[in-house]
């Protein structure tokens, strides 16, 4: 079995000591572990991959073992067994590329993760998913009709017991009770945030006159475009860009910033804690 | 005799049929030209090089026959004579770098600008900038003393012929008096505008969790942060970077994107046009 | 109709004369125009960009006008009609990505050009072709019958009049007769030429310790990953990063840099003179 | 007492385990760490930073433990105790730039080191070093008299208890006899390696047509430019770039990639092993 805990609270003596000893207790050779403390933020912040193959030990055992730890050192944790592949939802409208280059990387094996779902507010990408056999679900979100929409789409993502959201150029707000009862979401906003939130941000860095654009792939929360940011990617622009050349040059921003968010948190390197992540590379 | 033209105007035809037409009645030989066409501004953007033999023809000469093309085509004009080097002043506070920077890249000739003046709002660098035999102005600001403070300052650009005023961490607001009767004034913030103008913005990425930090050089305007920018620099930075790493880091970004704004205004490279700089590289 | 024209040659006066007269005389309104002197090549580099209505005005006269200019300053030079989509042929042996990565660019209108075929020396990406309904052709190769294969590969891109072929990941050295007789040709080259050329750059680069990794976009000669560069792109790598995540890091860097040189190429902006390509941004 | 311990060795069971035990037994608390193995290399990498209060503990004592383990997994490594500042020997011919970015991160505080000398075969930069109270030595390198010089300079490393010896554009070969007898010695050369080693690097990368240039600080060893690499940068060129441009842009990313290698080396962030180093970030 491989193990992979990630651990962030505030700092004081033990701490990794308490850890080391729980793995050691349950057989654990450490195969990789990076620990770090953040002095502003007096923070303890830890990822620590290990294997076992202590006999008769369970998931649940581990499990449990780590909320031990993390309840005893007030921590935000998380455990992710590598070799169980995360589910993944993908939501999109009409726009295909971050959808695409999801599905290619996962066919590359970059993502230890499965896209099982393509939820639509539009059908136009239905193709895009099912030539891949992924199914397709096209659930149209009209204004009074949101929060039934919505509804579908939580009880689609615990029959299929999704791990993962990701918003891939989704161009509807989810709402807090949605973010609330949804797995983890993470969203990609086509611009270097905290600039340019919200709507229209290529037009907007076009018209301020930017010299780089960017992409910033995110935890959503219920402030639009205010989660933890996972990864920002940037390119510089010039006079000679129009705004179509903004655009196709933001694409590849967001996929490569998308992608890799969504490989780091499948991959167990990233925690959030307090308004930001944590990402262990 | 060399020319540089820089020109943005509303498009129309005959812009650069006019432009040449000049250089040749001149007898300019073009060494260097480009010109875009910004379909969403709709606007004509030339910068054009050339260098003429013409006897008898002088810098007022070609100053008019510039001026009157710009008037017929409404434009926005910069006409540089490379021979001359720009007499630059650069402004100071107490943090050394980006004046050190300047410096060294006027010394290693990259710069087509002498700096021949160094004012401080406190008297830190003074050693700094006499050991390169820069004479150095001692003035400080305190809060009701600014308006006699900014007229001593532009009586000294105006006495000592200054064509750029460099805000180097210059770290007080100038008045709209003072930025209407001063020559261009290029200013660095350290971050990536329209992100976190105004103070602190290293602390507030930080404590914003961004994953890459930025720096950005523009011309000054009466609203603070929000001028024409003319370079964006930017890191990636990571749970642990601390906050000096922030700020180690973005002195690197903020030296490379001022001496670059530095060197582009000098070399003739620059326009403002709109709320926006044209920049021809 | 719209008209591109590169040129490069030895500089003398009267080149940029020439070319403006003859888009004068034929009645042409410059839209964008970049020209250059490269001092120490002694090169006179430009392209310009018009549009004409002319009427009884034909590409074959164009292209006669142009051929004349180009001789009279023994120039390099092409002309592009950017009305007129490229065709392109797409070959490769087994890996998906650069070739996905294409199609995607030219289905989101970012290529001005338009993938006619796919030659697979393997079968294996025949899926990937035939589902976006692009032709595939299996033309394996063994060492005796590679001239057989090539000229097989000849016809077809006659046949179908191809302009550009592109090697997206070909796992075979095309021989000096094929690229004599072919079109323009570029590869991609998984490395940053030029380090690292011939097989398993990744590998080699893992072994030396780099510190980044690239990938190149060049046009393919005789010589094995020695034509003139078009692109290159660079990622950072640590000792986290085992040789998968090079090759997955690379990827990235190989899709970017080969679909910047195809789309740079099908918009008239890159010129060969001499070793070197001239990319016109 | 703050302590830093780099290891690297064949990667066995219990290494971390007999780190850990080392440092409790020590009565150290570990502030940060990491460690990673590296499947290809099969190697076991490690840093490990503590504070320890015990009473009694001397710096040979750490040092004799740290032996130990070391011996006991037959590791490279190296000990690190941060309130030591490093002292600095750096050797320059006549370029200015790189021994001023030192000079300047160190006045910062960016560097945990101390410049302690100046040695150059020419005497240009000799009031560079001066006017910041920095002893500059003048040892001119003759063809035949060179064994003599580098005794000279040995002497002088010694003599001044020097730790880290810093190649800042200094243009003469060091000999193997020089190397081995010197402490860590990091040279820069203004190219990607292993692009271009040698001489002229700017003029061949300008020739060859490349699309980015580099800069390279690794350690020296006896093949020229073929040391372990410790950092590496990047700018993108172009065709209006002269060689000039690729040498002002060059010199940016020298003084960005060799000031990172100091500033990493003094940190106690990188290790030799085998022909690569380790870099903990």
């Amino acid at each position: 079995m491989k193990v992979i805990l990630l651990l962030a609270c505030p700092d004081r003596p033990g701490i990794a000591h308490g850890v080391y000893g729980l793995i050691r207790r349950q057989g654990g050779n450490v195969v990789d572990s990076d620990q770090h403390r953040d002095e502003r933020e007096n923070a303890f912040l830890m990822r620590v991959e290990w294997e076992t193959k202590r006999k008769g030990l369970t998931e649940k055992g581990v499990l449990a073992g780590c909320a031990r730890i993390a309840k005893l050192f007030k921590a935000e944790h998380q455990v992710v067994f590598p070799n169980r592949k995360r589910r993944i939802a993908v939501m999109v409208t009409k726009e295909a590329h971050c959808l695409v280059a999801i599905i290619q990387a996962q066919k590359l094996g970059e993502i230890n993760g499965h896209i099982d779902l393509v939820i639509g507010n539009r059908a136009d990408l239905e193709q895009t998913a099912e030539r891949e056999q992924i199914p397709f679900r096209h659930i149209p979100i009209d204004p009074e009709g949101k929060p039934a929409a919505e509804r579908q789409e939580l009880e689609l993502l615990r029959t299929r017991r999704i791990d993962l959201v990701v918003m891939a150029r989704y161009m509807q707000v989810l709402s807090p009770h949605f973010l609330k009862h949804a797995p983890s979401v993470i969203n990609i906003h086509h611009a270097f945030l905290p600039a340019f939130p919200g709507p229209s941000p290529y037009a907007r860095a076009f018209d301020r006159g930017v010299k780089q654009i960017g992409a910033t792939a995110h935890y959503a929360t219920a402030v639009l475009d205010d989660g933890p940011i996972i990864t920002q990617e940037t390119t510089r622009v010039g006079h000679k860009d129009a705004l179509d050349d903004f655009i196709r040059n933001g694409r590849k921003n967001e996929c490569l910033a998308l992608v890799e968010a969504v490989r780091l948190h499948c991959a167990g390197r990233v925690i959030v804690y307090g308004k930001k992540t944590v990402v262990f590379k």
